[in-house]
């Protein structure tokens, strides 16, 4: 199986990692040799139809290097996408809600020429869900996004493996943990400005946290869940969003008197679509502390469903596109038996 | 799709009620077109090769009749289950965890006959796991007991399903809803008496509440998912197991100064395999309240995850046992394909 991996961040670099270390399992119990033939950084891109030695490519990169020095050749088009020989595309730059470059048209590049597509990058999909879903179904090929929501929790899988026969009819839960971080801080008592300086001494919040405390990434994982698990035709702008920047503190002392605390909720049902700071029971499975995710579905039968975990973590997001992948080897076989 | 529902309690009943509702849907999507071919109740069997009136059947189960009066037979062997031609057995008597009888013996016939077999019944599997999966592999059926573990909650196929590419090295959880609803009470300051009898007032215990309140239904619970998810060869006797009916009151006024309660934890590591009552952390994810049940897995590369959801249900349970005959037909389908 020929993969190119485009994006050589945390994300990257530990699912690098997590191939080497899962090389025999995945030939023993999958049938998957997986062979990395093109990786790609933000200088350029070295290449091997034979497979790439990931342990150099890796060293190359923890020290801050570029994969120039990998026998490596600049970026000069696009086209390098389309030339490639590989099975799987994945595509693991940083996410950007404004136009979703350079995801987007990576990711177009790639289905249209007839490849697989795991990505971890909310913004293609957060703007255009349901054409890259329609393109990859065109092309008669794979498109897979697990990590996308909740890091490494199988959120979206348990929403379409676990629950057959069944329909899901809404759900609501706590999807950024950057959020849930500050809120739980501010709980305790601190005001916004020292939580949020907090949570970036500890790595939780980027230099430049807006995407998180706006509430546009929750609300991108809102618009994946609300395309994929319940079949909407949404986009970034159908959300009704509400960052925490603005929560006064009263709202907490005025909650925990009922029992509650604020958090930022992403929700969806047949009437709304919203991302907003609002109290919630402590009695209440989706309720988590810290840096948690938490999502509760309900469905017509088999009633409410909770599923709690990390919502980030390079090793954790490198599990679920290692998951998406051993997927599309199972769907390449069933193909091929059909 | 011909099934024999063998066991017409509230989950026998409710199974019943949700194919009704599910027959176009069912076909739709999953080209499934069940036929219930046979009823069995504790007085006899009602049989119709070309497949039974279920809304006739229910009328009759609902005024507490018994089967004989829909142009039935009594039972005078077990032979029904190997001369009744059908696809899928459910067996849904009640657990037995002494010496597994009748699902037991029944499971073994349909096995054997190489009929395709559904249960919900804890006993079987808690005493006779290893030999049952290898009955049913000799076979070359298949036997699926979803319903086993969490009611509606899909605790098993999460386990199995959402966590491709890694592994599950440990897991920790709340496998009972009766006793954790009494632990819940308890913890409110009621003393276990009245906490019992508030459960059973409410319809969370039965009049003979032994299985619960010794650990046993969480003890099977724990085997069942220590052979299925770890591959463990256990059984019901290799369970270290505490009920709560000897619980200290001091104890969670202790537990409570350090922010815990005490709940029945079941755990299953490489080194243990226990069920008891020990103070958990209101902050830990699995610290649910009520009749709720919830478990952490904890996986090599994806961190942990947890999973919670109402334990049991009539209408729940009955949707794990339609996930499973969908799965079945799903199976069924690709072995005809290879």
């Amino acid at each position: 199986m020929r993969i190119i991996v485009c994006g050589m961040g945390v994300v990257g670099q530990s699912f690098l990692k997590l191939l080497l270390a899962s090389y025999t399992t995945l030939y023993k119990n999958y049938g998957i040799k997986p062979r990395v033939v093109a990786c790609v950084d933000s200088k350029g891109i070295t290449y091997s139809p034979t497979g790439l030695d990931l342990k150099k490519v890796l060293a190359i990169k923890e020290k801050s290097g570029s994969l120039l020095e990998y026998a490596g050749y600049k970026l000069n088009s696009r086209n390098y996408i389309e030339e490639i020989d590989a099975e799987v595309f994945l595509e693991l730059t940083p996410t950007n809600l404004s136009n979703a470059e350079p995801g987007l048209s990576h990711i177009i590049s790639a289905l249209r020429s007839k490849k697989n597509v795991i990505t971890v990058n909310k913004g293609p999909l957060a703007l255009s869900f349901s054409s890259l879903i329609e393109l990859a179904d065109y092309n008669n090929v794979m498109f897979r996004f697990s990590g996308t929501v909740g890091g490494g929790t199988p959120v979206l899988e348990f929403a379409k493996h676990c629950l057959k026969g069944d329909k899901i009819t809404s759900f609501t839960g706590i999807l950024n943990g950057t959020t849930n971080y500050i809120l739980t801080r501010m709980s305790d008592g601190l005001p916004f400005d020292e939580a949020l300086r907090d949570a970036k001494e500890k790595g939780y919040a980027e230099a430049n946290p807006s995407l998180d405390i706006e509430g546009d990434d929750a609300a991108a994982k809102l618009v994946i869940m609300a395309n994929w698990i319940m079949g909407y035709k949404v986009t970034l702008r159908d959300v009704d969003k509400t960052g925490i920047t603005n929560i006064n503190p009263d709202e907490f002392s005025r909650a925990a008197s009922s029992g509650k605390s604020i958090k930022l909720i992403a929700k969806c049902d047949k009437k709304e679509l919203y991302v907003k700071p609002i109290p919630i029971s402590k009695d209440d499975p989706i309720y988590v502390n810290g840096t948690l995710n938490a999502v509760t579905f309900r469905s017509e039968h088999s009633g409410e469903q909770t599923i709690i975990g990390k919502g980030a973590g390079g090793m954790e997001t490198a599990s679920s596109i290692l998951r998406d992948l051993i997927e599309i080897k199972q769907n390449m076989t069933n193909y091929q038996l059909n």
